[in-house]
């Protein structure tokens, strides 16, 4: 079978780089739109199953978004003793709604995404990923930029999550990757608190973003770890990063992982466990030194952008 | 603006030969499915409009489907002095049956096509090209296999136009683009009646399935002669011929054609006149050369078969 | 055979407009580089052989430039009673050259090309295509820009032929289709001199360069001729146009033509007789009508711009 | 900049399964040519440098063959205590060879490769791979099918590696993934040898082919270890499986690697140590438990066929 089959002749090419792109065939587009922020596209690719798709980049993917959703809930939840308060930015599937709501100690979940439309075409169109996550009565959904709510709003987290699409130019996000906005995060958090972001690309030939967000997180918080996981649908080694005032997940042992997922959440992750969280923060070499090498800092005035 | 741009993620990839693939943008993709015969797409295309696609396949535009189906359909029936009674053997988009219809001799027009739900997404989803034809009293519509029809149906016929998909190897016409089958459509002709026949691309550096259509059709009827129209959505000149006992559209003077077309027709053209008729059987040198080389015929035994 | 098998693997992508890409698969890459002027590509292809692609845009290919460069050079050269100076702006590729010089009557040919590197390769490269006209002792070679060439030299001529590139925003050939241009090439034509421009694609969906450019040339000549063939490796129709203060090519009958051929070329033409002439000059309704209701005139102060 | 941009006109599309396609733009085709075996190129990318390419796939590029190289060779290497005979099957590119000898107590290294024209083409255009590795007086060069050489050549080694190209439909390497030919690897490695060879992807959404070779190499050893690493030209994780009798790579503790790689390599590599053995034996739990379920055996009956 190829490229000429007929079943193969609508394709979603996803711009990786300038030099690289990835052509997804397409089995089915099943809803194409534009909210005031942004296009959505919900794409059924024969490859992945059903995946969101805002302004032409992939978000998630049916096949593969356990793998992306439960690196960046778990170790941070998992770090903390007893995470009741969590505050989720981004995050429109409901899949990182649906992995916090697993943890038993949550008593509340303010989540906060600018697009309504988003919101409502993943209800409508992905309910493998959301699992009616949002009728869960200890969600409190508001439709907001999530600066703006952060800085009006004056209540304390456990857990802060930043599952924010990519910074592009011009795009809406890009304020929400910065020291200013790092250091409100902070103040949100209460003192035994801890945030994870998701932090783009962490490959080889594509991760300065990923440095830079490390090392704007290091210069607002004292605890800073970078992990990494292999997301097949984004053709990419995807980052996370937790920051903190001193939870340190780096530091938990593989058993004492197992049993905290064992004990506290409601139903067995498909992906992590603690032999995954330690695969996940080991860092190769030739990674590790291209890091530590970044020097940039993301600011309001001089805000990263990605591809 | 270029591919990156998020209004152009989403592509439609055209086969043309195993050497060229023709990318369209995808503003839409209004319907995706299978008939039990092939699959049926309607594309929305930025350059285009709304396309009708089969098995992978562009068979109309709404741009630019008025110079096919004009170019199909006005030739053979001003040739003809007061064609009463048209057959349409393929043809589901309505749009050939359009053509015909304005004609104002036309008492009674049979449509067979094989794929009742290629019908019925296109009367749904394409009204600008079928324009309520499937409406007019003067239709006779039946899904069946035009070979199997016309060997059951005596009836003659002053015109008939062969509206067919590629005879694509596997596919359901591979059998109704040969000399069998040619002199099947001559029986069913009346003694004054003239046939055309879509006859796949006819550029230089891809015109062997025109040749072998013309000569095919030269090994079944006296006068056959093969014209050509640019269709820019198919990134091909597209070859037609018209196949008779005695009847020679290349013969009539564009006054003629002017005339002709301003007495018989409820409507103006908008490609076809006098001159669009001169053009279209002008053919140049090197492809008269390159036809007049071929020397294939299509048989049941050993049909041509496009790529 | 598919683009998956391993001698497709690399493609040249032809951005044909911004909602339309053409694939040619890739035999082999003979030649990459940059001039001062632009990128030079020779590209062996699968459908067309070898090509000249200038700053990504195929200029020629082996198999079907024929086609273009009788086209550019036969319909004037032939209305002229019997040209003796012909002056070709653009043409690195020498296969204009090669059409003047089958011209008995040719004296001298004054050709100035901007890119020194462009002829030097071509010569190299692709020997099919000027077939040692560069060698030929009537030619006199510049290296220029046209236009500076045309204001220091008063030098009238016969038949000027304008072979240049796309008006590309930022390229060197944009005020090389402008009112101003076309005066100054009116002033270098002798009386009964008569130009031919190449004038960009002329499909229905893409024929706004070739229409303005006609309708420049009708503001500074009495008698213009737009006319058009099929070029497959450009994927389109293509437009030219002559321009002359009293010489009508579609004037020209067929059999004049043919007779012309037979007495003032040495040998001949692949692709050109009085048919094709003929099929070349007739233009369809739909096209003519679109042309007939362009008013842009093309000036140095808002010059053209091709994709 | 896009696709269009003038400098990504050329592209090399590299089909990684029938629904995904990765698109490299090209700097430069630095060489194409066929051997009796296989199609090679040496394209120029911008993401990645200089790439070798084999049938259509990509074998090594410059910019990250260290981590594939490294990945292959080290963990092996380092488990044995003082390998001095090495056999390497396949490796054309000169790198596995250049890993093997930075190893001090290498005293000779065995390499076959079937195609003497991937060597050569190799040594003249990769230079910064093979690093003058086939000039080192350790080497002993044999151009042979690899199964055939290990049957005639009855010599043990301490450690063999099996760096081959896939084993596609059709191909040369097919038949040395098989339970066969690991049976004879293992009658030529002496009692306390160890063998790694080169998996195939080993990312979620594709991981057949790892996943059967650990399970036929697992027919054969008593130790087996599969473990993974990004390559990012590839597009994907790529798996990697050691087999032995006795020796146990997954056992070695990070600081012991750090001291062998100290004390036993005459230069530091550049993504292995300590900390990234334990990354690359670290497997997520949803790829442990879906290749726990493979029960897939590679025979010369029933060999694996990579697409």
């Amino acid at each position: 079978m190829s490229e000429d089959d007929p079943h193969r002749h609508k394709w979603f090419h996803d711009h990786l780089t300038p030099d690289l792109v990835l052509l997804h065939s397409i089995r089915e587009v099943t809803y194409s739109g534009r909210s005031p922020f942004q296009s959505i596209d919900i794409i059924d690719t024969n490859s992945f199953g059903a995946c969101l798709v805002l302004d032409g980049k992939i978000q998630s993917s049916e096949h593969d978004e356990f793998i992306y959703h439960e690196a960046l809930v778990h170790p941070v939840m998992l770090s903390h003793s007893a995470p009741e308060k969590v505050l989720i930015a981004g995050g429109g599937e409901g899949a990182t709604l649906r992995e916090v709501l697993a943890h038993r100690s949550v008593k509340k979940v303010t989540m906060v995404d600018l697009d309504r439309e988003v919101v409502d075409i993943c209800r409508r169109f992905l309910p493998s990923l959301h699992q009616n996550s949002f009728d869960d009565p200890r969600l409190e959904l508001h439709f907001a930029d999530a600066r703006g709510f952060l800085e009006r709003n004056k209540e304390g987290f456990d857990v802060i999550l930043l599952d924010l699409p990519d910074p592009i130019a011009g795009g809406p996000a890009r304020l929400l990757y910065t020291r200013e906005f790092y250091r409100l995060v902070r103040q949100r958090l209460d003192p035994g608190g801890i945030m994870s972001v998701q932090a783009e690309p962490a490959s080889w030939h594509d991760l300065q973003e990923f440095a830079a967000i490390a090392n704007t997180l290091r210069s607002v918080f004292p605890v800073v770890r970078a992990y990494r996981t292999h997301i097949p649908s984004f053709a990419s080694m995807w980052g996370f990063i937790t920051a903190s005032a001193r939870l340190d997940p780096a530091a938990l042992a593989p058993d004492e992982i197992d049993h905290r997922v064992a004990t506290r959440l409601s139903r067995e992750p498909r992906s992590y466990d603690g032999h995954t969280h330690l695969a996940m923060f080991s860092i190769p070499k030739h990674i590790r030194q291209r890091m530590a090498a970044t020097e940039r800092v993301s600011t309001d005035q001089d805000p990263i952008s990605a591809y």
